[in-house]
Order: C-alpha cells, then structure tokens, then sequence
C-alpha cells in the first residue's frame, strides 16, 4: 500500500461495502482558491447511473472536505476528505465469501493476506478511483491555467477511433454517453457496446490522453521520468493492461530517420512521434498517451470458477454492472495523469538554484 | 531524480563521460552470499562489442563492490559499488555544446536545468543501464531460487517473433547475437540490423519477459501494484515507449466472456490472459510482459537540426554507436524487473501478520 | 508535511475548528484483530475533562474506523479513521484572527503559508495528538505482547520525581490525576498546577517513558537509529523542547570507564546507561528516554503582543486550557512511541536474508 | 538503512575497514558552482591527527566527486562521491571477532543482521560521519549566504562554558584545539582531555550549534517540524545521546509567564527561549540547540566483557582513539544541521501557491 505521488502525495482508504472512501492530499500548497464545483463535476463524470450504458448503481459520490482549506482557501495543510458509500446491498454478495470469480483479485488478495473483505471486490473495486478524482481534479489546480488535459475512449473492442487526435475537438467528448469525440464512431461504439450488455457479457477498448501546453521542464530522470510516472499511475487502474505513449509499441517498427523528430528554429519540432517528452522530460509539445483496458471480469452469465477450498463452483455475476468501463474511466485517467503531473510540475521548481533564490521570506 | 525501489532502494549516479558510474543499495538483507560472478556476466550482456550487431565502444565495465559485503557475505548495511568509465573520447563531443540534436534529452536537459553535460549525452546516456543491471543481477539473489526472470527480442522492426513465448526455448536466448530464442526469425533480425547499420540508419523492437515461479502475493494494491511498478521501472528506460502484460493491447479488443481466465482445481487458471497478476498481485502464473522500443535517436547521417540559439545546423551523428540496442536491453529488462520483483517480494513478508511473530529475536 | 514512520505509515488530517481529524495507516499488517476498546481507552487517557487538574473542555473524542477492517480483523489494506470535532466555539476566536500570540505558531504559520486558520490554534493545536493515540495504540498490537511502553510525569515545574523508574511502581501512573507514580511526588505536582492555574499561569515539566521485553534488533542505522526515530517522534509533539535516553545529558559529564555497560554471560548489561540500545539498536535491556515540556502559551492573563500590521496589542488569553499539559501527554507519548516501534519492528522482520526464506507463499 | 533528508537526500555507504566511504546526493539544483575547498576544508576540520588532543590516526579524507558536476557548476544530477580509507591496520581487530566490547555495537549488530563487520566498528563505525560533512558542506552552500550555522563545543565533563552564545565570539571557534570560543574555558577542557587521554580512560561533553539568518518559514509541520528533523539527525551521530533546542531541559522548569516571548513590532521577539522555532517553523530568530554525547566507548584499559558464546573475556583497547570526541564532532554537528536545514528550505519553496506561479518555463 504505497502512496500516489512523490512529492504532492496521496493517501487513500476505503472498501467497495465499507463506510466511506476517502484520502488525505500532504504537501498541497496553500493559497490556492479551490473550484469545488469542477471537483464535484470530474465526479459526476464517473459516477455510476450518468447514461444508459453504464452501470445503473445509484451513487452520489458526493465529497466532503475535512481539512486544509479555510474560508476557501488552501491552508498548505494536509486536506482530508471523504466520500460516503451509500446503497449498499453487501448481501448481495455472502455467497461469494468463499468463491474466487474468474479474473478478479479475490484469490489473489486471499493468498495475499490470508483475509479479504468480498462484499463487492474489497478494497479491490475500481471504486476506490472515485478517491483518484477528488484528488486529481484538486492536484490539477495547481497547474498553469492554459495546461489542457483531455482524455477519451479511442477504441470499444474492435470499434477504433481511426482519426488523430489532432483531427478531433476534444471538447465535444462528453457530448455523447461513450465519450468519443467522432460522432459516427461513437454511434458505433454505443451500439456494441449495448449489444454487449444484452448479451450480459462485457468488452474493453482503450483511452487516448493528450496535453496541452505543459511547460518544458517537467519529469525527473533518472527513476521519475515523465513517462514511467504515468504509465505507474495508469497501470494502477483496475483492469489497465498496457500503455504506450507517443509512437509508442508502432514506434518499435521504425527506423532512426524516420522516427526523429526535427526541430525548428523555435525549438518546436516538425513531426512530435516523442509525446512531449524526451529524456523523461517535457518539451513543450503536445504528450499523448493511449492505456489498453481489459473487459471488465464481472459477466453476467454463468461460469465455472473454484471456491476456496478447490472445489468447482458455478458463478453467475448478478447486480448492476458496466458492461464496458471505459466511459466512466475517461475522467479517472484525465485527474490521475494531473496529480502526477502537478507533483512533477512543482519538483521541477526546485530544480535550478537561480530560481530558489528568487524569493525571500526574511521579516 | 528519485529512487529505484520502495522498501529496497536503489539510488545511482553517473554520465556517460563521467568519472564513474555507481550507486547505493539500501535495505539488502544480511546473510546472502552473493554470486559475483553472475554479476558480471549480467553485465557482460549488456556491454558494449560483444558482438558485430552492437556498437564496438569497448567498456570493460567491470563492477568493484565498496561496501555492504564482508568475508563473501552480505551484511546488511548499505551496498555502494562504483563502474569506472574508460576509453572515454571526450573531446568527439565539443561540437555537440550547443547543439540541439532530434529526440535526443539535450534541449529538454537544457531547459530543466539550464546546464548540461554534453558529452555523450551526460546523464541522459543509456550507459546508465549499467547501474541498474549490477543492483538488478544482486536483487534477483534474493529471490527463491526457482524463480526465473527470462527475457528476449520479440521483434526487430517489423519483423516478429511469431511464436508465443511458451513454443521458445527460453534457454536459448542468447544462442545468437540478437537474444531471439527462434534461430530462424533471429536470423531474419540479424541480416535487418546489419542493412540498416549499413544504412547509418537505427531500428526499434521490442522485448518480451517471461517470470516463472514467483510465488502467489507479490505486489501491493493500491499504487504499488505489480503491473504498475513493472510499468515504472521499463518505462524509465532509455527509447522504451510501451508496455502491456498479459493480453495487454488485444485484450482491449476482447470480451469478458472470451478474456477471463477460468480456475482449475489447484488454483492455476486454463487460460493466463491476466498475465499471473490480478488485482495487481501474482497469483503463481507466469508473468509476461511486452516492452516497445523506439529506435536509437543517434543515426549515422546528416539531419537538420538547431543549436541553443535557435538558429539551423547539421548534425553528423559520429563514433560509434548502436543500430538496435533491443539486444543489449535485454539483461536491462530482465535485471531491472528482478529489482522490482526483490522489492515487493521483501515487502509482501511483512503483510500477514503471524508471519511476524513466527520469528524471535530475544536475548 | 512529512509522513510519521518508514515502513508502516500514517498520514494524518484536521484543525482545532474544522470539521474532523483523522489519518490514513498503510502497510498495517492483515489478520490482527484489534482491541478498540484498548484504542478508546488511550483515547481516553488524552481526552480533555478527564480530572480537575486539566482543560475542561467536553471532547468525546470517540473515533470511527472507516477502511482496513473486516469482521473484526484487519484486512492489509489502508485503515482510515475519523475523529470528528464537537463543542466548537470558533466565534471564541474572531478576536485573534490578525493578532499574533506570544510564543504559539500565528506568526510562523502566517509567513510560511500567507494563511492560517486563527480558531484554536488551526493545524497547529495540539489537537493533532489525538491521531497519533490512535494510530500508536493500534500499531502498538503489533508488539508482542509482553512489550510494554510505560510513560509517567517525572518533573512539573521544580518538582522532580527524585525515584529512579526501576523503584516505582509504574502500574500506578494512572492512580492519580498527574500521571506520577510516586504517590507523594504526585500530590505535591497537583498542588503546584492548582496554583498556577489559579493564577492564571502555565508550567512546564518532562515525561520518562520506559520500553521493557522489546527485542534485540530493533533500530535501522546509519539514519533509521532507533533513539533518533523515537527522538523525532516526540520533538514533533507540541510544546517539546528536548529529548535524552539512557544516561542523556548527564552521560556527557560521564568518563568512558564509568559509563560502560559491561556484559553478563546471558548478554544482559550490568549497567544500562546506553538505555537500551547500542549503535542506534535495541539490545534485550530497557529502553528509557526522556522529553521536556515547555509551559503551555496560551495563559489566562494579559499579555502585550502584535497584530499582523506590527502594531503592539493586549492579549487576554480566555476560554479553557490547560495549565499543564503533562498528564494527558502521557498517553500521547507512549503510542507515539509504541508507532515508531512498530514500524522498526517490522523492518526488522526483513534484514536477514534467512528469515525471509522461512515463509512460503506457492500455489 | 534509511536515507537522510525528504526531498533533498543523501544514501550513503562505507564501513571503517572496507575500501572507502561514500555517497549519492539527489535533488541537489543545478546551476550551483560549489566551492569544493570549503567542502575540503570541513574535512579537514573533522580529520584525525590535526591536533593533540585528537586520536593521531592518519587518513587524508580526500573526497573526490564522481558525478553530477560539470565545468565547475552542478547539472542537477546525482552528485556521487567517494572517500577512500587509507592506513587500515585491520589486523589489528582480528581479536574482536568474537568479543563484544562493552557499549559498542557488537552485540547489536550481531543480533539484528547476524553477521558484522569486525574491523574498527565496521559500519557502526563513527567514520561514516565523514560522508555527512561533505554532503552537508554541499548543502550548506544552497542556502542564503548569510545564514551562519556555528557549532562550539559548551562542555567537557564537568567543564562548562559559562557564557551564553551570545557573549562568545564564534568566529573564533577553531582558535584552539577543542573548539570552545572561550579561551579560558578552552584551557581548561584542553588539560582535562589530556588527563583523561593519560589515564587510557574518555571523556563526553556537549556541543551547542547556534543558526543566525535563516527565514522565517522553514519547518514542515506537522511530521517534519524543524526541530524534529534537526533532533532525529544529531540523535543518528555516533555517542549522541540527547538533544534540546531553546530553553530545552530548563524550559521545563519555567511558567508560561516566563516563557512566552513577546513580540516587538518588527515581529522580532524581545526574548527567543523558542530557540527561533514556533509551531516547528523559523521565526527569523537565532535557532540553537545543544546535543549530549557520551565518553567514547573505546578505552585504553582493560575491561571485562564477554563473547559471543557469552564467555566472559578481558577486552583491552588499543591503537590509536579519541579520548574526547566533541572537537572533531563540532564540524559534523554543523554540517549535518546544513543538510537538514537545505532540505526544509527547498520544501519551504513550495508551499506557497504564488511563489510557483511566477516562473515560466515556457518554450
């Protein structure tokens, strides 16, 4: 149980079925006059029940702040928050005290730890993300105001977003319930994936990410590079299987001369296969990062599984369930690449000693 | 410049033209009896003129432990060992002082820190791997014996390995030059990474890692999970530009019923899509993993390119570098995931808590 | 905003006037069932109102545990906990919001942050203790059982417990309202508070707590000593101004020849002015130490101060504090010590490579 | 084996008898031109043999950089560096390898890890507070050049410096061999240690650090207050064996009336018994503390002791020893203090909002 970020850093908590999720932020500076209705918006675009085809669980995902701000303001303190699991139905879930359902972390954490809490996956539930967004879309204020970051679903199974980003505008993403930002694709998407659901079986796809206007500077070599900081929080989310980031796993087919992207005179380069970033550190393009997700392990149809005895058992997944994850894992993969990139960003400050001296705190 | 590692930490130092090269092992267990040899064929892989595909720069690298090991035996106190650079040619470098080569770290060095070494491109040199296949190539000793870390090239351009890693003899991987354990596609690799070096050209790949036998509890969820610190640790290698385990990107394209791994009796699974991890634990399957690598930014032929002034210059790339340095990764990759996995494997002992008391340190 | 502990953590949250305290503890070790009622009475031993000789305030201090807990075990996930604040009187402290009290943090919070929240002290309160009982007091079940972490008020003002810890009878502390188990002493310490406190006046004093039963082991040299974790610990309480353990200041007046501990053939000392541990770890002997109190800031008589203009006011101290704080510290150091044992207590499980092997996690 | 510092940090290596000492500093800014004479000076200052008064060991304690430095200015980097031993005469412990000398950590090591390095301490050995000077002598150079940190030797057994600091003149600190600004006192000490050193017998003492001139600010609240930072470093020297800062032990003593400093208008405060720290900030006022070390523990004479099959043996100490430690530990006390200082400046740099707006790294 490591923490999120290296120097702005977060400690979270919370169960599928237990009392309440929640974190404690340290480090954040003070100052800083928080939007909270833009936290609670980034929550609401991961909270179960927004559309039809995402699960029809009904949570508020409402939080509170405990700590660390004062009359609005950041106090430099460490921010407690919390949010209240509600609509409970732990029963729902006793008869899988001693059943390992396929491809979920019920084995794992039993071998693990010798106990687990199975009402709805634990600690393993991918709702513990919700304390991810509070944390993000706060984090994410710290950052210079023109610094963009949009993600959205690029792929559902089989169904690509075959145009770049560049050929996209990314603030139409929430305007349809997948969050592609092409129309027609995300008319295809849509359909799959409801045809999935009628099917009660489930399907993966991936998330393009892409930011704007980072400064140069950010991402510390040797062991924090920019990159490995957000391929660790990425592959942190439940079912992320892979990431990749500019040309990424296509740039392994290329040669030198091809893949080098040249510079112009104001040091901007023609071609960006690098993502924004070379050597571990932003250069001031655009970083673009896509994350593969593995369909979600909960089908809603029979399977054969074993109990924790290793005797075979039949599950058959009941509930409310997502069908398809990606549409609710479009703002978790936006605020989580923000807290590494605000804990980057204000590393990075204290990089250059000119710049330490500037300011002066004497009475 | 953050550490390697959380519970064992690795902390390095060097550049390229440098005095030396070295680091820190902190929190290695006393008692060990290490097998320094095995250390240095570890490092042996990885130099330089090993073969005609590499770069011909000869480095001995040999490794001088400073500290940590009395009588042959580890004695739990911090591990420094120094790598003295050699046949350093320092002087190859002055034109390179202000000039900005593509995808190269120069311009973002620069910016970050407003200084950099030039020579040899300083500290963002992959020559840093060499700290981290001595500190890799110790951990994996403190592993279970049983345990095998096995990686090698699964594709050099766009040629792949076509069979999956469980129709490879894994033992063969360094039969051949290139660590492709297919003696006939690492033909086809071989006689690609010759044109294209005849070419002053540089190609990119990727590697596959294959651990067998680490035990069921490694890894630890939230953000330290398995997968993620995989992900971290690749992800901070020089030109690496991707990773997936397990299905990885074609498991995005697949359906839960076709993607979840059924249990057999014993607790092993029909299928390992999951990639022996779940829930970001192992869980006794093998763990694979998929690493891309970007081709060498340093071609061998004219380009344009700018100088710290912003005004346009040609870069001749010169000296002797590597076509495809996918062959010499590959102890990078499997000792560098030896590191990874020592550390969580340490960690993971002190989470049950009976495990704890079973030992007695009374007087 | 640095985290308590190395290995075992706790991250915590919460103003004097906010709405909740709390914290967040990873890398708690599963399968231990706590004794709560054990953490409620801790909490009650540092709770305000307890007996006439402390602040009256009416704080139930009762806490929630929120995460990490599953039918009455821990699981090995993060546990989060809550204190919620009652009995508030912010509005006591609108007088003080631009005022900076003599020798509390208004002044140092204001410069270092630019803001600080004025009711009760904010951050700086030593509210912030009530996290650390919880924490500590559960961390402290992790010990074997027989260890025992005993603190007691050896000194209020001039008054000193003149009896070595080895005469008292520390299963006595609790028996009287200051916390000394020499029952004459601690008369004449209550007689003295009642005084300064009639007088509107503050006293300061130390606390010795006594570690008995911990194992040889304990303790991470060169920077994890176990004298400088525990000296770190208790120089973060509030109002703590020094610490010593074994022969302490008076050992700088001692010659080598006086101050030795010689050995007995069972590997006990003779002496134990090393107080219980040799090179920064735990030898089997008692560990002793000693913390400083200053006199509590807040005193109910006028002062001159300033206000953030830097002009001169009167500051009439009101409302209901302690004149001596030394009672209900006790139990704030004895769990804060019992964390940083904890946590070196489970590092220690992983220094020696043999141990690690005993346990055997395979499928 | 747990690092120094929380952003700044420093991981050393080295035991007395092994090849050589050293280290690896992170997060050091670039663009600093260190002055390495000075570095070299403070070695010189805690070298043996530069007086009589001082074990006559010969090691020339030549630190040479390996990293992290170019063209005379830090590149931000890691700075790696070594110090060779020279003059090991490890012969001369071959008969300790079974005994345990009484009040070293023999016993202790051979407890915890199982296994030690015999020769002169091996890793307990206080020569590892030669790495601490060089990298706090580095560290000391980020902070503003007016901050003065001036350690003094205040005691030698029963031989006190009488005078407060402020009546001293601490420039004249290294005037005389025992490093006490008091030339009368100085005598004084100095013929107590050679009495002392006659009778094969040591000697403890205290050393008093005074810091002039740092900003209000510094000091992190909660877990990384400033004298807790500074106490848990001098608790980690070698035969420290207490630590106070301000009125410390004595304050104890005191009321609040007597206590409390009142402010000036210039938020100066009209007495500092808060040794310049309020709350665990800065205040802008002189910081000072004092740190209790005890005899060494080697003494020219014969004492019994025992082995490790705890049979009772006569140990008789030989070769060449400190018999009072305090005027070589002056340079470490103030040097490891620089580090801590650096490392809470840095961090103190982020914790304002405003201050990390105003740099543009813009391209």
């Amino acid at each position: 149980m490591i923490n999120l970020g290296n120097f702005l850093t977060l400690s979270t908590f919370g169960e599928s079925h237990g009392t309440a999720y929640g974190g404690v932020i340290t480090n954040f500076p003070a100052g800083l006059k928080p939007d909270f209705q833009e936290i609670q918006r980034q929550l609401d675009r991961r909270r179960p029940g927004q559309s039809t085809i995402v699960t029809q669980r009904k949570e508020n995902d409402s939080v509170k702040f405990l700590s660390g701000v004062f009359n609005g303001t950041t106090t430099g303190t460490p921010i407690g928050f919390i949010i209240e699991n509600e609509n409970q139905k732990s029963q729902d879930y006793d008869h899988l005290a001693n059943v390992y359902r396929p491809s979920h972390a019920d084995f794992t954490y039993d071998r693990k730890f010798g106990i687990r809490d199975y009402r709805g996956g634990g600690k393993s539930s991918a709702r513990e993300t919700v304390n991810w967004v509070v944390a993000g879309s706060l984090a994410r204020q710290i950052l210079p105001s023109d610094v963009q970051i949009q993600a959205y679903v690029s792929s559902v199974g089989e169904i690509f977003c075959e145009k770049p980003y560049q050929d996209l505008d990314l603030s139409k993403t929430d305007d349809n319930d997948v969050r592609c930002p092409d129309p027609a694709t995300a008319e295809r998407m849509i359909t799959r994936i409801k045809e999935i659901k009628k099917e009660g079986n489930t399907i993966g796809g991936t998330i393009t990410c892409v930011i704007k206007n980072l400064p140069a500077g950010v991402g510390e070599p040797v062991f924090g590079k920019l990159q490995a900081e957000l391929a660790k929080a990425m592959l942190n989310i439940n079912a992320a299987k892979g990431f990749e980031y500019g040309s990424g796993f296509c740039g392994a087919r290329m040669t030198g001369m091809d893949h080098n992207d040249l510079f112009n005179e104001d040091f901007t380069t023609k071609s960006n296969l690098s993502g924004g970033i070379q050597g571990g550190i932003s250069n001031g393009m655009d970083i673009y990062f896509r994350v593969a997700f593995k369909p979600v392990a909960t089908v809603l149809r029979d399977q054969q599984s074993v109990n924790s005895s290793g005797s075979t058992v039949t599950v058959a997944g009941k509930g409310r369930h997502d069908a398809c994850v990606l549409p609710r894992a479009v703002p978790v993969v936006e605020n989580l690449a923000a807290f590494v990139l605000a804990d980057l960003f204000l590393i990075n400050k204290l990089r250059k000693f000119n710049n330490q001296q500037s300011e002066n705190n004497r009475i």
